[in-house]
């Protein structure tokens, strides 16, 4: 257990393109999930979405988000991340295109054609509290 | 989006020894994760814990609870089950034996020889309410 992000866990995010966990608190109090790409930046863990998300909107009114990094080459190991979100749209596009050339290898608008009818992009910033788990 | 579990997902689950993200809901209201093993029972799903792990007291004082299957050979396609938890004593070590044997095709006692140190074994029964996702 641990305040910070582990060394390991940050090395292991930044090498490897694990699909992350993300719970959020639904208006009613019940957990929300989501399967997401991840970054990390110093000691947070950032992730993207769009505004009017689901996730995004839980977050807005309640902050309060737990990540889960579970290696599915070693489904026994895993870190439990519980923190706090922060929304901001500065940045948005571009952390957007550096998780998609980690998990795809391409900016995002060649893996998703799509995306330019997306809502406005936002980064959502996490800022752990505590890290439970064996990565 | 359905009531319940498609018969697509319960196959999947059936066929595939895929690793369960669930998500209780923590005393002072913010998520918590773990990985477990899962199966089908009918219209349910089922997992196994023990007495006084934390999703288990979790359950016990709020029983919302959301289950995410997410194939790791198929990142993009997920189940998103909410839904309520029940938890009994009866079956629980059948339980266990039966995914243990699914997961690693060991009786559990041999997969893992510290397992007579465990806390009473509970059988944690899911009914769905909704589903979400592609899967």
């Amino acid at each position: 257990m641990s305040s910070v992000l582990s060394d390991d866990l940050k090395k292991y995010i930044d090498d490897n393109p694990v699909f992350a966990t993300v719970a959020t608190v639904q208006p009613d109090g019940s957990p929300q999930l989501s399967v997401t790409w991840i970054a990390c930046e110093g000691d947070h863990l950032v992730f993207s979405t769009t505004v009017g998300r689901r996730k995004e909107k839980n977050l807005r009114r309640d902050p309060r988000i737990t990540v889960l990094i579970n290696p599915p080459n070693a489904p026994y190991t895993y870190a439990e991340v519980r923190g706090t979100a922060d929304i901001t749209f500065e940045g948005g596009n571009e952390l957007i295109d550096e998780l998609a050339r980690k998990y795809t290898g391409k900016d995002y608008a060649d893996f998703n054609p799509a995306a330019a009818e997306d809502a406005e992009r936002v980064v959502v910033r996490v800022l752990p509290r505590k890290v439970v788990g064996n990565l």
